[in-house]
């Protein structure tokens, strides 16, 4: 993309209204703009991120065997009255009337819609298990909504189902959910921890919280070396195994025996046992949240199959939400200077920004054609009539894994300099070497 | 994907609310269900397909240089107060209250906040011209809705918006995307002819509608034979180049100055002067819907940049949309038979379907399980324990492009049959043989 045609409206002044640094970041890089209180369209850049964590998302839901679907923003409150909900859930649930007068709302979370999808389709045990999942637009109406996309009141989210015949397959389920989120919170290049959670308003009596590390993050966490030598792999590969029992069962010891908690449940007694090199503390911010619940929604629902004897079972469930929006600005919590964001290579916006210092050289000018071209749409083309200080200050600011810069002595002389945002190190190059680093 | 173990719930009966066929196909099928009036949750091969076809309409808006962003769904009601449509919108709006008694919508279009975001972020000529789109759930509270994702509530629509300096850059944009529609239809399979219309809600005094052929359209449609001589190419290719505006008008001449109208806005006395060898007659569905509408938006709403004088112009806007979840509907309507649905290589769900035969016969299971093997989740391998009748049966029902039939007999010899569903045509071969011709 050419940035002198782009819609990436950068700003050099900091907002105001910005109190964390993804905040101010996502609005001064140009990835957001604030359309009403807590509700934010995703301009060009912001979208390609969103996007690509929306990918790796849905690849690791679908190795570890989920079906995705979508289910719509719009509900009928019906639904939640069968499940005991509608008056439950409070201000935070937006409520709609449409011009029949019918009570509708904009969906939260989809345990009803799910559940109620499962029993018109499945029929027998000879179906089961199943894990659905979609990633959708959702609405929670925040009193307060605050620190950008973080807590937003319209938010994308990937919710998952399982539905299983018994405690034991439920249990296996919700095993495979947890290792499916470690590895994508590995490939976003995020550190993550599990840590047992309340049920909330969801209900049930297993639940875990995903915490990422970032310096920036609303709590405290304390937890155990372990958790940074696990290679939890990614589809197809590391040490564990979704058709596999044992592998899970292992995954699943690893992730609960290791001492992990947020200062609200931090257990000083426990953590004065744990050997001092052992111990690791750092800022957190909760990006996932999984549920085992059994029968708490298949019951008020009459949601059953029959079981091999012929016999109706409630299929018991478990529910697993990832802030797939709130994830871009937790990275960004996680992985940015004081210039600006530094993007981990597999969500980047852009592989590199190539930035051309003296428009109207023709070495330069030949020079940035010939490696854009290379890269289309996967670059970013500098080729604004601007001061060099303005392109690096605005590649550093929007965090592209990669900047070629190209002036007029290095272009009379066929060479670039690459530089790699994350390290700060810079090479003189040929435009070729540049190219083959860049990948 | 495994058959026996995905959550595809097909139906023998004909449902009783379905009136036309692409709505009896979708349910039977197991690609929707209907959540509420109007409102439909997309399963798993439902969404399979209406990803494809949104792909391909994004693959294509990029071509033409739009550039893509996601605004919200629901939308500030101050917005519409500005631009004076908040009270004309009429009860097809769903209007909202939130918990602090704040006036919002779920947008049933994007004129509004796209032109806010513009006027916060362009500044400069040098800027323009700019076409920004993107793909987002719309709601229209139509009084009774119908015909399944034809008529739905909540759809799936690409909306671009084009900014311009003059009347004649704006003409340029309109042209662009007339190309850029024509291209997305030719790719989906779809015969599409672009008819003058009627402005609406939108305004301004330029528009065009899309009509797909289809034997079970909703309305008669009148057309001249050039529309179907023309290779309107796929990006990249084809006679018509974005960056030449001769190209354009060339293009814009070919689809304006042939005949084209649907029963409504026929005209008999023009049509006698068409030869008879050139007259064309079918049925057709709108499936998009293009307008240019100068400053009707950028006026009300005070959006200017400033021109090459230093002097602020209102810019001429253009806006374009597709039905991306109704083209799902299109598509089958115009390719369908008694049996079920024919899909488009282009969009099917998967590739081709294996089926076999005869569960547990050694030499069936094997065989499958290596074709499937070699397609992983692009085939769906019928592994259900159940009758051939109901495997060929399902299979023309969900309209995969190839079905591979192993059974017992061509099995012992290494044989498949190769059934190709467009045509019925069938024929023995190698496994081999069927791998390489489904590509």
């Amino acid at each position: 993309m050419r940035l002198s045609r782009s819609f990436i409206p950068t700003m050099k002044e900091t907002p105001a209204e910005a109190q964390i640094a993804s905040h101010r970041l996502m609005l001064r890089a140009g990835l957001v703009r604030q359309t009403a209180a807590g509700i934010y369209a995703w301009l060009p850049i912001g979208y390609r991120v969103l996007r690509n964590i929306e990918q790796i998302v849905r690849e690791e839901q679908d190795a570890a065997g989920a079906q995705e679907l979508l289910m719509p923003t719009i509900q009928s409150a019906d639904l939640w009255r069968e499940s005991g909900r509608y008056e439950d859930y409070g201000k935070e649930m937006l409520r709609i009337k449409d011009r029949h007068d019918r009570d509708m709302l904009y969906g939260p979370t989809n345990e009803e819609v799910i559940s109620d999808l499962f029993r018109q389709s499945v029929k027998s045990y000879r179906e089961m298990p199943q894990i659905l999942y979609h990633i959708q637009w959702k609405f929670r109406d925040e009193v307060r909504p605050r620190f950008g996309v973080m807590r937003g009141r319209e938010f994308l989210m990937k919710d998952a189902y399982s539905f299983d015949m018994d405690h034991a397959g439920a249990v296996v389920s919700y095993r495979k959910m947890m290792l499916a989120y470690m590895r994508t919170f590995q490939r976003l290049g995020l550190k993550a921890i599990p840590m047992v959670a309340d049920t909330g308003p969801i209900g049930g009596d297993l639940s875990h919280e995903f915490i990422i590390l970032a310096p920036t993050g609303e709590s405290q966490v304390y937890y155990d070396a372990a958790f940074e030598e696990v290679d939890y792999g990614t589809s197809g590969t590391g040490g564990f195994n979704y058709a596999d029992a044992g592998d899970l069962h292992r995954f699943f010891e690893l992730m609960t025996t290791n001492y992990a908690a947020t200062d609200e449940k931090h257990d000083e007694a426990k953590w004065a046992t744990i050997a001092p090199e052992r111990k690791r503390e750092g800022r957190g911010i909760e990006v996932g949240h999984i549920f085992y619940f059994g029968t708490r929604y298949t019951k008020p629902l009459g949601v059953t199959v029959a079981g091999p004897d012929g016999k109706p079972v409630h299929p018991e469930m478990g529910s697993y939400g990832v802030g797939v929006s709130r994830l871009v600005g937790a990275v960004i919590e996680a992985s940015h200077d004081e210039a600006g964001i530094i993007w981990p290579d597999a969500i980047a916006p852009f592989k590199a920004a190539i930035l051309n210092l003296k428009r109207g050289d023709a070495a330069c000018d030949g020079l940035c054609e010939q490696i854009y071209a290379r890269f289309g749409s996967s670059a970013l083309y500098d080729d604004r009539e601007d001061r060099a200080g303005v392109k690096f200050a605005d590649a550093d600011l929007m965090g592209h894994p990669w900047q070629v810069v190209v002036g007029p002595r290095g272009a009379a002389a066929g060479k670039v300099e690459l530089k790699r945002r994350a390290t700060g190190e810079r090479v003189e190059v040929t435009p070729e070497e540049a190219i083959a680093r860049i990948g």
